[in-house]
């Protein structure tokens, strides 16, 4: 796949010792979620430590090794982390989360993900009464809402403040003698709670990040519960009716968003696409000597695909460890080649052969194509692409950075058409009846908008990717250059 | 002089080429107001442009050479720049200044030289109705009254907001279109307007910046004055009936603070002090062989010292142009030995000879009782101490950060004790009345709270040194590592 | 694995456009082959133009992106270069190659991989005649004898210099004018001759390179050939009588160090991995339900397994791709779970199950111990270790850095005390003859010391890493900091 | 003056506690001599540890503060240092000094300062007999000198490889177990002996070395004596019959380079540029109002000036510290700007007044021109050039990086025409009879071949800088990007 990815990931942890490098664990295993920039906030119960950068997590720690992580676990038990993935605009430093502000009650941190979609609009209401914005982030406003005078005033500031938001956010607050941590009625992104080898409490984007510090996945957040972390330890409570908005899980975790290994809307996601790959295979078989996934995010599927169809299954790409930053080829040619890098073809592997290449998605298409010549200047004899989702059409408004409706090419023509494009003998995508078939929750509590068009929250189509340019509240901030 | 540096600079320019060149070398020259960051935003008349880090200004624009000031600079044609020297806590990024938001109205960014006494007075107050602080600067609350919705009703919402601030500042607001200038009613930190060498408009804390880009200075921007840089060119509106409040300018600019080319409060720096020097001769004589600099700040002094006195003048100390940030010396031994590194005697300019060295102040007395020890290392047979300026005893809540009242040598001990305990055979401080009597001002024109303890402008005692540790909205944040 | 990684990389080209972007990418196909330095030289005819660095290739050369790599095509055609993993002592800038010198015929760039016997012997003959060294590597013996006067005499000044040396080399000179690549006689380390897409000889340790560059592999170099790159195309000769020695080549290039698309002795390495796990299915059955592999080096041998045993094959890991140089956990809790952030287990795969496990290799057992206990923790019934490989017992003197003999676990007890080290329910090792029939050159053809002790190069057992540490001559030099 | 920066600057010490830290103090007090490269060496008694880097000392040892200068100090109890301005080309981190090799008696640093006027014949002559080259300085042939059997077998080694030397030459060898340093035998270059507060053993290029590490002059290594720093203790001997050969010491070292507080060739640097200032008063007198020097190198000369003409003295232009190096302005309006930054005229100061300049030298005579530009801007109604040294005419072969005969402005016009070009109202230099006759030794012991083209020494005309650009064996080596 070679759109980008989304979204973020938050980690937080409560009465525990070495708080930041629990945290610095928790946030490694979530860096799938956000590779530019990570952040963490400790406190001591009485004010809070910060540390952010841009780049991965171990970049940004790294740095200063001996000293920012021991520094930031320091006479503090508790705290929260972020991965970031920038959707908006051009990435800076300023919107690396957590996001640490001073107000009347005091200093607070927030870690946010997801996208809310009537941000601008509170945005809007929010600047006609004064208030200022020192970035083009959602999460700024989550702070401005708990501030407003009227809101500290309600019994449950909180949860008054996330009744206001519509859209699929993931929120933790940090105080210095608590973390509140919810989750947006419909449930679209996963939130967990576990527990950690000491036993302190801990919430995070997805179950492997309690597995990273040796922890136990215990439940997930409910959609529209809030969990408080204290020293009293766990207590929730619910900003909404239970029950009274029927949940909207969005299926991309399972499709590609989530780790292997985390167990996301109760059920694995190795085992989730190991079903999707299975169903593929009920659905699109083919005559072929070997089934090869594009690692490594097809590989659960195409083993499925392989177990189902009992077409031998294995590994006709080798893929690079060693890409990073690399730098910018003057020439075609040359930009060409670096793609290559990531993933090369064992011509041994796939040569006198029918193939069957199973990916998770396709977006534009370009991608898809040149492994497709890749393998036939490998020597494959046929070229059949299986694909283990259906295919993308729509945006995406609950915090995810797809192409835009142009760009994706399943927008663009038909089965045929695509097929030709691909230059594939044949193509064959999973059906949408078909994907839900392969997880445990009835088909209506999952959100399927990216195939369908079928939006359940509220979109407020300004915050729409192909809006946001033109909102003259963006400011270009060059980014910080180290 | 050993202590801490202090305020900041500003530097602004309307309507000429490159402005982010001009603006690196007008803040360049003012780099001796604040080594602690810099930054500057740029507009093209419709957004902001912005780059801030911590450090000299060459060091943070340095590093991108190429790229960041050009980037500034395309499409652009005015903007403003800030350097820093952090007057509170933990030295932090993102204090640094300009300080850009968005509100209402679009975007803007703050350049601020000062200290507001009634800051913290003013952020409880918009903490209460909701207002949230991401930074512990004063310049903050800049904006935020800016933005407030009762603030934009007004018919002039700068003047309107100028009106409420207490101390010392000088403001530069930028707004896509548009440079706002203003001086606090007394004039206590100076800012002065000029014009470039292709005819632009600028504003900055001292003349040198000017020069510094082939320009002139017009005239000092009046207290309580605030001018407006546009492509209407230079207007001018006051915010308080002007010549109601009497000024108050600090004459420590003269000092020490500013730049001895720079023309502050009317007058130029190095006159100023060769006529402290040749006052200083006139009442504390002594019978020596050679008059010696502490350089550079010394350097004026001495030389009317020396003029005035008829004894000769010479260099006795060699001061090291390469003195940075060194490694931190282990041991005690090892860190005088650091000191020494930046100051070095000259001993065949003062073996046997009786010693007239020249100072600009005394803070704590150590650095000067260091010097004395020097001196007679390399055979001075006598040492006596003449300072350009009376004893300094109290704090200043207008911007400078001495050392506390405590760590003041001059309210720890006598004239008589102060000579025995910096070894010197005399001492002898400048009077308030004599540095006055040096000046073109009437005496009542300038402000000299931290020899009399005689603070004209409110001082609202909270923002003390003393007092600022305690406030719970202090964020410790740990700075960005580089 | 957990043992250090082995040897060098190289790579070479004559006469072609861009030749520093070529390097790059084919170095970066080898990066696998070292990560400690890289380094690339090219020539424009008359002089050399180089740059190395420590770290891997992109963060070497990314730093100044659209600069050194430019600048080292500007007007070049031609170069070599290197990536290198450190086997002697501290870690050297010095020692990056290539290596850059001047002698009485000009300049010359020397790459080198493998690992000279017989290097300290002709250093200190060397010494004794008046040369000095200026590093610790071995590379540097391939100058100074190449500047010999008595050598230049010689009628072929470079096959004279290879038939003094013993061990394992692949030697690649680069003169303004050509480039001279030479392989040892019995060819322990892969040396491969390809063409790029533009027609451009190249030289590399592995074909992968030719792949990454969009060329192709012609031949491999033989044991004794040394072949010329040069205007005139590329020519070979022999250093030795061809086929008076018995190849050897290093069968752990299969096993372990090269990639899986490459060709090395004839054949494909992927291919050669499922043998030797079909091989070793035959030889260690087990009872199990899944068959899992240590990714990446266990992939291609578990498919194998279970395509030949028919139990399903699947994913029970997986492997993080964001693990660079995490910070130092101050506690031994903390560093067992760094551990563990590099492959999670996907509890779902493995719950309940009797588990096969294979890996390539097991060095000290304490990393495959640490598997095993995570696959009981995730609820594996049983835990069946497979290794694609025999007991390792042999230090090898030809390149690879494996830890000391004591450190090997298989040399301190037999295979029941190391199943019940390693907490397994069973063991199994492939057999050394087993090993053999999966590749395609009679057994002979191949270095088996690792397994057997059976070395057949000259060893000059001081090059033993145990004996190292006693040089006199080893300088201590600290390594260049970032 | 604008011309380069000559030379290097050597620092050696033994037997004392924290040896690196010392070494760090004197480099630092030497940092004027060169401020390309630094690096230190230091000896454990039986092996070497080393730390070299490209800037000056802080930047270079700065970077791990708490880690490298302890590092080197840990159980190491003496060393060598160097600061560098290179010479020759491209500057290039391998040429960075002290330069350590292995040769057949085991480890050598080596710090060097001068010019070695037969290095070329030597080193064709070393590469003839196969020595290879990994620099292109100077210092590294006086390893291979070290190394040669038949040197090594000479009763003393070091005395034969000096005796074999021309020009211009301070070496400190580092040895395990002692330091040698030699002198040339016309002691063109200083080199002092001293000893620290805890009475260990010092050498240095400049008695400020040893102010700066609380220590004391001794005496001066006596041209053509090799003294041995070892537990022993100080031992001495000549490599040539004392006063065989006629001392030739370079007087611009009293002109320009030595910094004001060291004594080389036997008197105070400050004292004797008074003295020359006083002559020049005597040989150019001029009807003026004010004497101001171009800082900080002019300051000494002027208070000469000042004193022995009687117009009083005063300072006219303010320096900048900060100047550090900037981005490159890309328009030729702002590189003038540039350079303006560095000295800003006080117009107070000069305004209305007939104003005599004193600065050390001129080469180009643009950035003097720029200045009279400058002061005639400010308002000086007359201004007179004075220079205290004589017209420079002709390159320097022992050392220092004239700008080339042809660039020199003295060659290229007369007296009145000079005037002119500068635009100033008068211009005198100082005579070289006049300046003879200012310092205590001799005439005939001072180099003065850069105004009179008496060379003393053997120059081999080869080694000019017009010459260097054409040998075959400049490697053209990209510098070290950080």
């Amino acid at each position: 796949m070679s759109y980008k990815r989304e979204e973020c990931g938050v980690f937080g942890i409560w009465n525990t010792g070495n708080p930041a490098e629990k945290i610095y664990f928790g946030l490694h295993s979530l860096q799938h979620r956000g590779q530019e920039s990570a952040g963490m906030t400790t406190t001591d119960r009485s004010s809070l430590k910060h540390f952010a950068g841009m780049g991965t997590v171990s970049k940004v720690f790294r740095k200063s090794s001996m000293n920012i992580i021991p520094k930031l676990s320091e006479e503090t038990f508790g705290g929260i982390g972020h991965v970031r993935y920038s959707t908006a605009g051009a990435s800076m430093r300023d919107n690396a989360q957590p996001m640490v502000a001073a107000y009347s009650q005091g200093e607070v941190a927030v870690a946010h993900n997801g996208n809310i979609t009537n941000a601008d609009i509170l945005r809007e209401e929010y600047e006609s009464t004064g208030s200022i914005f020192k970035t083009t982030s959602d999460t700024e406003i989550l702070i401005h809402m708990l501030a407003k005078p009227a809101h500290i005033n309600k019994t449950d500031t909180i949860a008054h403040v996330m009744r206001h938001l519509d859209g699929a956010f993931c929120v933790l607050y940090l105080f210095p003698d608590r973390i509140e941590a919810a989750r947006d009625p419909r449930g679209i992104r996963p939130l967990s709670i576990g527990k950690s080898q000491d036993g302190a409490w801990c919430v995070a984007s997805e179950s492997c990040a309690f597995d990273a510090i040796g922890g136990k996945l215990v439940r997930d957040v409910e959609p529209g519960e809030i969990v408080t972390l204290s020293d009293d330890g766990l207590s929730s409570r619910f900003f909404i009716e239970p029950g009274s908005v029927k949940p909207s899980h969005c299926i991309f975790e399972h499709v590609y968003f989530s780790r292997q290994n985390s167990r996301v809307f109760g059920e694995n996601v190795h085992i989730a696409r190991k079903n999707f790959g299975a169903q593929l295979a009920i659905e699109h078989p083919a005559d072929a000597d070997v089934v090869i996934p594009i690692p490594d995010s097809g590989t659960a599927s195409a083993i499925g695909y392989a177990n189902q169809s009992g077409i031998p299954f294995d590994m006709g790409f080798v893929r690079s460890h060693y890409i990073g930053r690399s730098f910018i080829a003057p020439t075609q040619e040359m930009r060409d080649l670096a793609v290559r890098l990531k993933l090369a073809v064992i011509k041994e592997a796939v040569e006198g052969k029918r193939v069957i290449v199973v990916d998770d998605s396709i977006v534009r298409g370009t991608t898809t194509r040149g492994k497709v010549r890749d393998l036939r200047a490998a020597g494959a004899k046929e070229v059949h692409i299986r694909v283990s989702c259906p295919p993308l059409k729509f945006p995406c408004f609950y915090g995810v950075d797809f192409a835009s409706k142009e760009e994706l090419v399943a927008n663009r023509m038909d089965m045929d058409a695509l097929c030709r494009y691909l230059e594939a003998d044949s193509i064959g995508y999973l059906s949408v009846d078909g994907l839900l078939s392969c997880v445990n929750l009835p088909p209506e509590n999952y959100c399927t908008a990216c195939w369908t068009g079928n939006y359940k929250a509220p979109t407020h189509r300004a915050r729409s990717k192909d809006a946001m340019g033109s909102s003259h509240k963006m400011l270009f901030q060059i980014e910080d250059v180290r």
